[in-house]
């Protein structure tokens, strides 16, 4: 693992981090904010998915998580959000190739060489942080935002046992039932659809369920509200298990990383007390 | 006035808005927040001047600071740092030209039909926002980054009317003596040395002094400044002039918005006190 930048910031560091990775056969990058006393017992460790376009910089540079991680003394891990390089296969559509890996394992070419993102979060991921980290095994969520709500609760629900808490903002809530999703996991899983539904938020809550409790923000002025991110669906499927969702719904705010500065510090916090 | 985007942040509003300018002789572009009770009495505004490169935007999506300002229930504004344009000037290096404005009035050309961003901030500027905005003329403080440290201060000094209060972060505090604003100052200014000391943060507080205190924020370990920054000029001026000066100085922070996020809260808490 190469640490490619570090920066000072609420007094711990944020460094950006590159590695080779099984599973997306390309290099990766992913950034870590280290709060001040890393070594100290008791650390919790979030990793953050980021939405489509994103790379690990949005989160870094936008969110500002630092202040309240460092406050909390936890661990953030942002990765990017699909492999890259000119190897990688690409497409014109924002919402596909580079920057659009959906958090799943593609099966379908040409993208089945690299578009492994569920298998890079859940395994390189988690161990090259693992490896070069003191990373508490026992105390790591997962959250994200809009493509990446979609990826932390599809992967929470499918590893219960690796990640312990979960929550989301704005997500895609059921990507097989809206353009985006169908797009992208037509050309990820081909047109198999049962195949589909093993990455899909709203139909692993009716077939797995989920333990604890999820807490979903979502801007109610959010230009993709009604016909990509759909919560109603989630919040049928978690009554219908008796999941308890807690969807907080905010007049005003829209999709941007404007909405996600102004309610990190209640997921951190809502984390912190469940790890 | 248009206003081009508007993002709900902290139970405020994020604008950015663009106004026809008589000084630079274009349309210049600059973002507000507004708190949540923008009409209520007693508000305060700060306009930040940003650094090299950037535009309105860099401040608005990387300082963080919307929170406390919508806990104080401040006003901030930032604009950008030059003239814009096909029309306008440019140089391939990035410390003049679009970017670069320096907060000074440009004298010499092609640089004088458009570099008048101390006209700009000083005129056009503040007479934008309280046409348009609840202002209370008699609360402005100013702050800004690098390059916009010294136009923070260099502009504060020569107009203690209409700025009460002047704080800044790794400023450029004698820019007539560094090589960013030696260049820059010829190209803009010309080779009469005797006009550039009328933008030298440095000059001007042995000139004219300045009544009441300044805070000064430097990283350590910033990449710029032993040979661009030179706080230890300003600090001698100040200590000549009897000026209270408090530079604070922090181990292992940069240059970059990861300083400014840590200690922004610092700033706006200070010139509220002082407003």
């Amino acid at each position: 693992m190469d640490v490619k930048q570090s920066n000072k910031i609420f007094n711990g560091v944020h460094q950006v981090c590159s590695h080779a990775s099984e599973s997306t056969n390309c290099e990766m990058t992913f950034s870590i904010y280290l709060p001040e006393n890393p070594d100290s017992s008791n650390l919790k460790t979030l990793i953050w998915l980021s939405g489509l376009t994103c790379t690990e910089e949005n989160f870094r540079i936008k969110s500002g998580v630092q202040r309240i991680a460092s406050e909390l003394n936890m661990i953030i891990v942002s990765p990017d959000t699909s492999p890259r390089g000119e190897a990688v296969p690409d497409d014109e559509h924002y919402a596909l190739g580079q920057g659009a890996g959906f958090y799943l394992d593609a099966t379908a070419s040409p993208w089945n060489k690299h578009f492994k993102m569920y298998s890079y979060i859940t395994k390189d991921l988690l161990g090259v942080i693992t490896n070069n980290f003191d990373i508490d095994t026992e105390k790591i969520g997962i959250f994200g935002h809009s493509m990446g709500g979609h990826g932390a609760l599809s992967i929470a629900i499918k590893n219960p046992k690796l990640f312990k808490t979960v929550s989301a903002f704005s997500p895609i809530c059921s990507p097989i039932k809206v353009g985006w999703g169908k797009n992208a996991f037509a050309a990820y899983l081909g047109d198999e659809i049962s195949a589909w539904a093993d990455y899909d938020s709203t139909e692993l809550i009716l077939n797995k369920g989920w333990s604890s409790d999820i807490l979903v923000d979502q801007g109610l002025d959010d230009e993709f509200l009604d016909e990509y991110l759909k919560p109603e669906l989630l919040s049928e499927a978690c009554r219908q298990k008796g999941v308890n969702l807690e969807l907080r719904q905010h007049d005003g705010y829209d999709h941007s990383y404007f909405f996600i500065a102004s309610f990190i510090e209640d997921h951190l916090k809502w984390h912190d007390q469940r790890l």
